[in-house]
């Protein structure tokens, strides 16, 4: 017998979650009151869209959910952005929302709103407790939907007189049932396009971007001569010196086009059939080239690795050695900083076993290409394409991950959205560098700009891109934070700051002064590079090869 | 004929609307290309949390609303705090939310999300335009919900193709009708009530607490004895020497129903029965005295200045000469600085006709008291409760009223939701002080936390309201964004600090260092005194009594 509250906590922790990032208001003090007699780990943020962020990062990497504790609507409205990155990447979370005590809810109180609509935009299951003694019960049914095969997000809407109420009894966790298989005809049938000798590309998404998958894929490659692709924004994808290296599909459509074009298979792993991000006038949103079949291995709830695993033991292929990256990087840069530049540096100094938060936008679209064959690393993407979760998810790796290095690659601008995620990588000491790619704009929508239509935007239209005016110092950002903190402006300057960061454990930033990759057009370093951008078919690749005189 | 972006602008402008707070992304570039050829006011926020709530601080201010716009359901989330604030103020906004192109919709892109449960959390008015034809149609609808008489929040979802589509006409505004007057039986009931001699309250809210319903209400108390309260957290207060004074209920629930004790009548205006902020074990919500009757001068679309015009002629009140506040100011304040002596300070230099936006907390509880004879002026609250409101509604009130000056007294914790505010604020130039009461703390949390009833708190517990591992210092975070900024921990420092601040036109910022209010006890210091909280019933007044030695 114990107050709803404790006994969440408990049955939380019965059920493997350990960690709770959280921002509380008055609905959870009983929550907060409970922690002192639990060994929960409580990560405070001071804005919501860090705690959602961190815990999406933490459970990239954890591979298990952490909790987070928000305060009523408005604290999970603050935190939906980064529920939407999660709940696009199917990583699991439990969010724990206060509520009014279910008496107070009639009196439309100032705080008073609609939670579960809210709730339900971001969250696969949600359910208000309404007594007590559901609450434990209610608690394992959230854990067991974030943690089950497809990993989703649970919001369980707390009122204050459950949380206080007494007479909860916490609860241990149901066993957990292993996913099924792909269907054996599936497996069969692709397994025959394979060997088909048709051009085929595997498309790798989620699950199947960690070793194993990769591993996976790629014997099947060296066995039917298929290519190997990966989704464009990946939840945690394993690369560098001795894995598997998978090309990643293009964020820009154009690019995207050129790179699938010509196949007449493709095979879906664990990933969605590709779409444009955006849709632009005349432009196909649909990507997979006319006349190409697709075909998937695995429903969301099924195993992909073991499904993955069925099927190169039906192309024969599970004696086959995979082709393997090979250590190589690249020279350490010079002369003025750059976008490229930056992501050289990161390729020469990257140390073993790093993870990659990447929010780079357009100054990191050389980060993939420098850092292929650094030591084996993780890279974390913007899934939901809500910016802002650069920071956030480098903050909850590093609390999943305290003994591996994080590297956060963040735009300026994504920067500014959960700019408050330092003062948690401080306050916790994590072992995180933050590299504010500070190109003093919003880049990518100068290009957006463009490939909507629009000719020749006015100065007006152009200044709501400018982060100019005034110009961000993150330098003094981290500093009113606690973070160290140092400016580059040239590469040998960045390139020692970034060696000092990696090489001295705890929280670095550092401000490195880029040009907006527009200006001047450098779309040729872009990953695909410019035999690629040869290639388009697009009215953009017309003008950019005419801008760039080609 | 022109695109849906130009006609949806030429027709908020013909509507009155010129002024957009801006956070776009790619689905909005054909809005924002269409700007160079439009006189639309447009102020980009690095963060949509500023934008709605600047939009919230414009509209008190400008009595019209703003338009913002909004990237997809993710760039809204990010908004809902400061929609949620306006929405329970009945501020007029116009959102214009981008949304995919209607044929994108269905391929699930990384940015999909459902924005309607979004929009409809916080909008009274919700749209999708799936067609250019409909679009000026419904904009000018979206700008006829915001600016009726019951002022609410409207929401025009814009997909992209329909932005970009071509074959629109702009339309004007329809004509406004008058709202109408308060039944006169009602009017006379009440009357008849106010003229009973039986012990009357009149409880002033929203659109009554500006001068002309100040004005009639005291008439009404002059003649009738009743007294005038105003709602704990007023969208607009018009107060100062000259103007009627009223006494605001406090934001503890304990002390209202103090205040509220003994009355047999409370006459609401333009207000809510008043509840409790939030439940507590074993207290009432409900703060209506057992046997107070209620009586309900109007309804929200009927116009309240007119009906409390109206009962001032049916009380005979016409001719009485109202109760107007004497001006006087407080002494300067020296010493260590506190937060009650940095309201001081603000009431001995507040400038005439300011705009003081109030989101400074525990720290602000001797504002009310401090500024009461100071020169005329306004005063924006936090009316949902959502924290992180203060910087962005200085924001908007200064854009709004660029001649008058703004001062922004805002908690370190409330500061840091939205404090990509201070950017916006140099990047247009305003003319607004800024004062982050820096106490290092969620200081109201930890009276949060014992009045729910948690008696011992841990070191846990008490460590998620700790703001001072690692102390946030606004000097750099505000140098960092462009702003001049100084510190204050003496009572001189502060006094110096805001002298300059006032005299000199532009962006500044104070961060006044100052202990939390909760330690050691100076809940002495609330806006009723002393004799309020000697008076007081609860558990927690004999607590505060015990710990003060009474």
């Amino acid at each position: 017998m114990t107050n709803g509250a404790t006994a969440l906590l408990e049955t939380l922790r019965n059920a493997g979650v350990d960690t709770c990032f959280i921002n509380p208001g008055t609905s959870e003090m009983h929550f907060v009151s409970a922690l002192d007699d639990s060994d929960m780990r409580c990560v405070l943020a001071l804005f919501e869209g860090v705690a959602t962020g961190a815990a999406d990062g933490y459970a990239r990497m954890a591979q298990k959910p952490a909790a987070t504790l928000l305060h009523l609507g408005c604290g999970l409205g603050n935190g939906v952005a980064n529920l939407h990155n999660a709940r696009k990447a199917r990583v699991p979370m439990v969010n724990i929302v206060g509520d009014h005590a279910t008496y107070h809810t009639k009196f439309d109180a100032q705080l008073q709103s609609d939670i579960e609509t809210v709730a339900r935009n971001v969250s696969t299951w949600v359910r208000t407790t309404k007594s007590v003694h559901n609450l434990a019960k209610d608690t394992a049914e959230a854990v067991a939907v974030a943690i089950g095969p497809q990993e989703q997000i649970a919001t369980l809407i707390l009122p204050a007189d459950v949380s206080w109420g007494e007479g909860a009894v916490p609860v241990s966790p149901q066993p957990r049932t292993a996913p099924p298989q792909a269907d054996s005809n599936v497996v069969e049938e692709i397994a025959r396009v394979l060997r088909s000798g048709e051009k085929t590309a595997i498309l790798l998404g989620r699950r199947v971007l960690l070793e194993q998958g990769l591993v996976a894929a790629a014997r099947i490659a060296e066995k039917t001569g298929a290519s190997v692709l990966c989704e464009v924004f990946p939840t945690r994808l394993e690369r560098g010196a001795g894995l598997p290296a998978v090309e990643r599909l293009a964020y820009f459509a154009e690019l995207a086009s050129v790179q699938l074009a010509g196949y007449k298979h493709l095979v879906l792993i664990d990933a969605k059939a590709p779409v444009s991000f955006f849709a632009y006038p005349g432009k196909k949103s649909y990507l997979v080239p006319d006349g190409c079949s697709v075909h998937t291995l695995v429903t969301p709830e099924q195993d992909a690795i073991g499904s993955i695993e069925q099927l190169v033991r039906a192309v024969g292929a599970d004696r086959v050695k995979p082709k393997l990256q090979a250590s190589s990087r690249p020279e350490l840069p010079t002369g003025k900083l750059t976008g490229p530049k930056v992501c050289q540096a990161v390729g020469a100094l990257l140390p073993a076993n790093a993870i990659i938060s990447d929010e780079a936008q357009t100054s990191g679209v050389k980060l993939g290409a420098f850092t292929a064959g650094a030591p084996r690393h993780d890279v974390l993407t913007l899934t939901g394409g809500a910016i802002g979760q650069g920071l956030p998810v480098a903050l909850g790796a590093a609390v999943a991950e305290p003994n591996r290095p994080v590297l956060a690659l963040v735009g300026d601008g994504s920067a500014m959205y959960t700019v408050q995620a330092l003062w948690t990588i401080v306050r916790e000491q994590l072992n995180v560098t933050t590299v504010i790619l500070n190109n003093r704009a919003y880049s990518i929508l100068n290009i957006e700009l463009e490939r909507v239509g629009a000719e020749e935007p006015g100065p007006k239209a152009r200044a709501q891109f400018d982060l100019n005016t005034p110009p961000l110092d993150f330098v003094k950002l981290a500093d009113g934070m606690g973070m160290s903190a140092r400016r580059a402006s040239t590469a040998e300057e960045f390139n020692a700051a970034l060696e000092q960061a990696f090489s001295t454990p705890g929280p670095h930033l550092i401000d490195a002064i880029v040009p907006s990759e527009f200006d001047g057009l450098k779309l040729r370093a872009l990953p695909m590079g410019l035999e690629v951008l040869q290639r388009m078919p697009s009215p953009l690749a017309k003008s950019i090869k005419k801008k760039l005189g080609l």
